[in-house]
């Protein structure tokens, strides 16, 4: 049984609060269904769709909730933030929303299109090598020399309980259509969208089973939820899943997630390639190979879904056209 | 004033009873908003989109309430239609749910995705040359051999009535947001749908403008609502729109779109595959060429939009990956 009564870094009323601040700036995504969908994995699938969000992933939500909460006297210094991609498009958009200067540092092989959105918003980008530099260090310093407040991935309450309002989301829509959750999959690199999720899902369908969706290979929530205590990866090589290739488990995030997750899914790239064209085909929506995680580890068969009713989280759809012509080839 | 008390083809209460025959096994799709694509025109733009709809376009819903419509004492001979694609697949997917053999006699040049989902719903698929055989007559053929039932395309009133129901739902949901919309847009072909969403919105928002869609050329309805009579496009070519291709408006769907309609929108392949692009890269929608010639008109500015309320309907997403990919590049 979870105990939801002990303290986490987040709870249910933080996620309310994030969801009212956000209500006027943030798509409220609704809930899809797809009959191809049901029939092909027997059994009855919710997708949330936060690829349809404003910036084309969740990332808005949780950057924007965490910027509304600077102080007035700390914004001139302006926002910085570390991301490959959609948390980048998130901060800029939210700092752009909130009349704030956002400077982001991202790695030289982001996807184009990121680093283009990314701009796009209004936002300084600064490129760093993956391999040799740590962004950390480089955002960290420019938040000093511009007395920038950094706006973190995922490792911080206020980013946590924003990526939460797709839970609480998730959970309204439900409750509506008077149905209960059995599974609940969403994916993961830091872990802030499932640990969120969670939180909101927990609290009202306790018997839902949460689980995260991570890149074979890339898989340090799994490792981590199997160990009782966060564990970094192995992979040495790159996905096609440039979204979730954080090292380890967030320290916040993986409090919440050894306490309210079932466990972890993994999918291929070649899992993954696949349902981002499932999507394409059958779906009609572009999701980026990150954001198809969870999809390709239901698609592959790798829980049992069969007679449930599972919801599965598009996280994003940031994919440049190129790859994606090649994925849906 | 558009005067709805003389005698349509269809009126209101057949999208009512369409929509209670529709309600178990059509996808209820919902209104989606982008802030990307209000920023960008200046309007509150609402989608309707019909790509998440079963078999990927409207054309399922006309299509099922036609069919249901069939007495139980002529299902045995099945079903026969002529399409170059979605109304194939509406048709066969229909078919298969009522357990009725559906045959669909498709041009030779029709996507190959089309043809093939067609036959993945278990119909026969015959193919004919566009330019030298007469699709109509061969479908006649069929039906007068096997005892089979045609399923026009548009010309029809439970076909007409079926598609409506896609404007009962804008309709339905329009109210609960408790906004009014100033122009409604959707492609036009045979011109069913615009009619079906025609009589459904007038009936709720007398003050609406309706408009249709088509590609630059093909521009049988701007003709005809200019000219007060049903007049065929005079294009000779292709266009990438091929689900728009019909030389001129029907005569059951011109009576009533002469009537409800403000006027007739064009817009050219290539302000199309711009739109296509547009809804990959900032709606994350897959729109098919067709699907998106209200929106390329809208991107393009061939209405004023400005300030107002505008729903554009997506009206399919079934286009070869091949032909995306280069939409997209």
């Amino acid at each position: 049984m979870t105990d939801l009564s002990s303290p986490l870094p987040i709870g249910p009323a933080d996620i309310d609060a994030a969801a009212r601040m956000l209500a006027p700036y943030a798509v409220r995504t609704p809930l899809l269904s797809s009959p191809a969908l049901d029939e092909r994995v027997g059994a009855r699938v919710l997708l949330k769709p936060e690829i349809l969000q404003r910036t084309g992933s969740f990332k808005f939500r949780g950057a924007f909730n965490k910027i509304s909460s600077i102080p007035t006297s700390a914004r001139a210094g302006g926002v910085v933030a570390f991301s490959s991609g959609n948390h980048a498009q998130g901060v800029a958009a939210a700092a752009k929303l909130l009349n704030m200067q956002a400077t982001i540092v991202m790695p030289a092989d982001a996807p184009l299109s990121k680093r283009e959105r990314t701009k796009g918003y209004g936002a300084e980008v600064v490129l760093y090598d993956r391999d040799r530099e740590d962004r950390e260090a480089i955002a960290r310093d420019i938040a000093v020399k511009r007395g920038a407040t950094l706006v973190p991935p995922y490792d911080d309450p206020q980013v946590i309980a924003g990526q939460g309002t797709v839970g609480l989301e998730i959970a309204d829509d439900m409750a509506k259509l008077g149905i209960a959750p059995d599974i609940v999959v969403a994916p993961a690199s830091g872990g802030g969208l499932i640990a969120g999720i969670a939180t909101a899902i927990k609290a009202r369908f306790p018997q839902a089973s949460l689980m995260s969706a991570e890149p074979e290979g890339f898989d340090d929530h799994a490792r981590s939820l199997r160990a009782g205590k966060r564990e970094p990866h192995r992979a040495e090589g790159r996905t096609i899943c440039d979204a979730l290739m954080a090292s380890i488990p967030g320290e916040l995030t993986f409090a919440i997630n050894q306490r309210l997750l079932a466990g972890g899914l993994t999918a291929s790239d070649e899992e993954v390639a696949a349902a981002v064209g499932f999507a394409f085909r059958e779906l009609k929506l572009v999701v980026e190979p990150g954001g198809a995680v969870g999809l390709a580890a239901l698609l592959a068969g790798h829980f049992e879904a069969r007679g449930k009713t599972v919801v599965i989280v598009l996280s994003g759809g940031n994919v440049d056209a190129d790859l994606y012509a090649r994925l849906i080839a």
